[in-house]
């Protein structure tokens, strides 16, 4: 298989839309235009199962490389998962159990693959190497670099700074990580710019282990619905690839205005050009920002839940309970033939996209019937009742078979 | 094996001189008196394959121990000799090959069993436990520490803040030691003060992993021949334990009168009310501190040479050639049978204890014929030659056989 050749619209779009910087571009350019398929390294970390937009913005970058005809190697990082990356964080990580790991990982899988084609990607876990790494192998990797070297680091010079302990361990993450890009013969490496540091110990340490020094991608990092802060689960400013195309609308349509055309430009294919316009009718007071808002959340949750038909009746929803207000009593009715229990019902009704997020959205009380939160997965829903979840799917269950009145 | 019962004498002996600190005495000597054998921990750095006289005094405290029954547990430390201790060093070492060690620890152990009982000693190597670590042992230990302690360590610290390189591997040596600890469940480990840290950290780390907790014994750092630094053989102000007696008698001369009286307590027997006495006799200037000094030197020959024949000899050999300033032509003859190569030579005429020793001192230059240095180890010795070894060996060389004039 050999990539195909690239015009110079897709080229820019590849290396200058939502990229931060690429180090060596002129390289990673030298490397596209040869045309043989590139190993494109994508690494996941099992203690964070769940993909966000912010994790999209990569992912999308990846799968523009996969259309061109490379390949992408996902590392499931379960050996680096049991130190945790404190990259951004303030404080050491749980360790998981090998059995956390892999559930972790199925999550995770069914969620990459929504951006991701799954013809081109190939899975690799570490422990095909970590599983077998001697002592020796460590002071390999422990030689080459110094502890002030990687004190340095943002994250690890603050909390060294302030006091807060680092355990030793965490000065081994960056370089398992960096062991995985030499040992899968990483082309280009992938990462926000918080993840700077990490790529470059990989591109180094290939050099130093006499491999061709791998490609590193930086791309912004995404603000999340605050605006504020970049966008992260246990900020609680996310937008999951995996939320009911009603949560996910009605979250996109949440962000500041000032967030929009990032999101545009990181999130979507509409056109430099067609932007550019966006943001003179903006400038210009001319046109309704909300319009352009919708056409955001349209685009995303169509990129999410399969195309056109969830997205819109995602907006019909948001538009009867948000944007009209409208009473619980006048919102869509959903049938089904029985009685019930909640966690199916979810699904049934679209609210969730698998019974086990369903579960997920229970346990986190983000579920009310009749405006009462229900944490019981196994409450029966029966005739009438008002089910909501989150802000903004509500439902009202209508009951089909003979026994119903 | 039962130990013996302590008087309060040997008691005395043994957890007051020569001992800087032990922590915790009071545990220490319930231990002693609980009578059970205790396993004494001592370390070998394979990259140090020559003991002198500023490891003796550890040797000789552990020698006390074994005979009231106590065994010592001798650990070769091929694994950490990989990386290095930097205790009290300004730069990361150089790593051995595997044969490398193994020739150093056939060294070591010849010079170690002249002051340790052979019969109460065990040696192990760290390959018994780190050749099969895996990176899961390794998180198991690194996950205990921070960086800021160990930075705290005195040299890191000192490098730290000079800007001067520590590999991360460095940090791992502290705790490959202590794992030692756990490994071979020491009771009690042994250490100069420069130890100290290493040597808490296997305490600690018995403890977090559900052990009794090791007893540490700190000694005091023998101070060089210069009066000045700590012994050590990288600052040439050593005294060997495997150096010919002529050697090791004029060094042990060569101290100043002001060392004397630590090296009579570290490195000899002579009781504390007679050390008493020398010390009132030097204050009042009523005796020579020559003649001390002279006691000293046959002392310790005698320890490390098979006892007061040796010593007498060397002592014999000094007064001529130094106090005396006696010319070689008036030196010691050693009879020969035929004529022999150099290296057999200064073995035949005790100028060496092996001949691996003798191949070294010809290969640093430390020997001369006739005046001229000769580092030639075959060069044939002919009658009437005069051979000198370093500052204080002489001998004159007579042919017995037929073939001689």
């Amino acid at each position: 298989m050999t990539s195909k050749a690239i015009d110079p619209k897709t080229l820019n779009n590849i290396i200058r839309r939502g990229v931060t910087e690429i180090i060596v571009e002129e390289e990673f350019v030298r490397l596209l235009q040869e045309g043989k398929p590139l190993r494109l390294k994508m690494g996941f970390d099992p203690s964070r199962p769940d993909i966000h937009l912010g994790h999209a913005v990569g992912l999308r970058k990846l799968r523009q490389l996969q259309d061109l005809g490379h390949q992408v190697i996902l590392i499931v990082g379960d050996w680096t998962a049991q130190i945790g990356d404190p990259s951004g964080q303030s404080a050491t990580r749980q360790m998981l159990t090998a059995e956390e790991v892999r559930a972790n990982a199925e999550t995770y899988l069914q969620q990459f693959f929504k951006v991701i084609d799954k013809e081109r990607a190939q899975t690799v876990w570490q422990s095909e190497w970590f599983g077998n790494f001697t002592l020796a192998n460590v002071f390999e990797l422990t030689r080459r670099f110094t502890v002030a070297q990687f004190l340095a680091r943002d994250d690890f010079a603050k909390r060294f700074r302030a006091q807060q302990p680092i355990a030793i361990t965490e000065l081994l993450y960056p370089l398992l990580q960096a062991y995985d890009s030499v040992q899968i013969q990483s082309d280009v490496e992938f990462g926000g710019t918080d993840q700077m540091f990490n790529i470059l110990v990989g591109r180094d340490l290939q050099g130093m282990m006499g491999q061709r020094q791998q490609q590193c991608f930086f791309m912004p990092l995404l603000v999340g619905t605050d605006g504020v802060q970049k966008m992260s689960k246990s900020l609680g400013n996310y937008i999951g690839v995996d939320e009911p195309p009603n949560e996910m609308y009605g979250k996109v349509m949440s962000i500041p205005d000032s967030l929009m055309m990032d999101y545009f430009e990181l999130l979507t294919d509409v056109p430099d050009e067609e932007l550019a316009e966006m943001r003179r009718g903006m400038d210009a007071e001319s046109v309704n920002p909300m319009e352009f808002k919708k056409r955001l959340a349209l685009d995303i949750v169509a990129q999410f839940h399969g195309g056109m038909a969830a997205a819109k009746t995602a907006e019909a929803s948001f538009e009867r309970t948000v944007q009209r207000g409208e009473t619980p009593e006048e919102i869509v009715e959903v049938s089904i033939v029985s009685p019930t229990d909640l966690s199916r019902f979810l699904v049934a009704a679209s609210l969730a996209t698998s019974r086990a997020q369903s579960k997920r959205l229970i346990a986190q009380g983000a579920v009310d019937i009749n405006g009462s939160t229900q944490k019981d997965e196994g409450a029966v829903i029966k005739q009438d009742d008002i089910v909501r979840v989150g802000r903004h799917g509500f439902v009202k269950v209508k009951i089909v078979n003979a026994d119903a009145s």
